[in-house]
């Protein structure tokens, strides 16, 4: 039978080479803000939602409002679960969008290096 | 060619005819009787579920507990579509259960043959 290599790595260096891995070109700083940026946007959009259906809910008096709401939240729900993805990707297009939709402001993403907040300026203009 | 042979019939009669067939059992005043409660049933159970989700709506305060409300929606929703189904296999059942459930009163029923009533009162009991 062959001999088996055993290697022992430190799991939280391991996490950290794995993050760097995944996202090359950001910095760990790069990540932070990026992630404290993306849980404000996420925060905000949510909270709009839920004055949505609180707004919604408290006229329902008919079966049809009654599935309207539940149609909206489906709706609602699927976009934001699929909107809200923190990979490197595609976090340019979705910071761009957010811009635009008024959940962040640009100055949320300050320290970002200049080449990626300019292409979400850029983009955010569409 | 054969020769067809057209008859004329007056559609008001000939729905009377086929609700008739359909229902075979059921005189038209049961009939009647029998779309009264489970219409009031109906509204009933809605009213109970309007009232719920309101209760619900009024504490979210979380994606958590806003994706708890749309669950919750989506089964009472499928449940309360897929119970109210006005056909004559599945009515005495129906009642039964509703009134089990206290969404229907024996007393709303009374004018049905009292071997449906018998019936939807002995069901009940289960």
């Amino acid at each position: 039978m062959g001999e088996r290599i055993m290697t022992s790595v430190d799991p939280a260096l391991a996490a950290v080479d794995q993050a760097q891995a995944s996202w090359p070109d950001w910095t760990e700083l790069e990540r932070t803000i990026a992630r404290a940026a993306f849980d404000a946007a996420h925060d905000r959009a949510l909270c709009s939602l839920i004055n949505e259906v609180q707004l919604q809910a408290a006229l329902v008096d008919s079966a049809g409002s009654l599935w309207q709401l539940h149609d909206y939240l489906s709706i609602q729900r699927h976009r934001l679960e699929g909107r809200f993805d923190f990979r490197p990707q595609a976090i340019l297009f979705l910071f761009a969008s957010l811009v635009k939709d008024n959940l962040l402001d640009l100055s949320e993403l300050e320290g970002l290096a200049d080449g990626k907040l300019s292409k979400i300026r850029a983009m955010a203009q569409f």
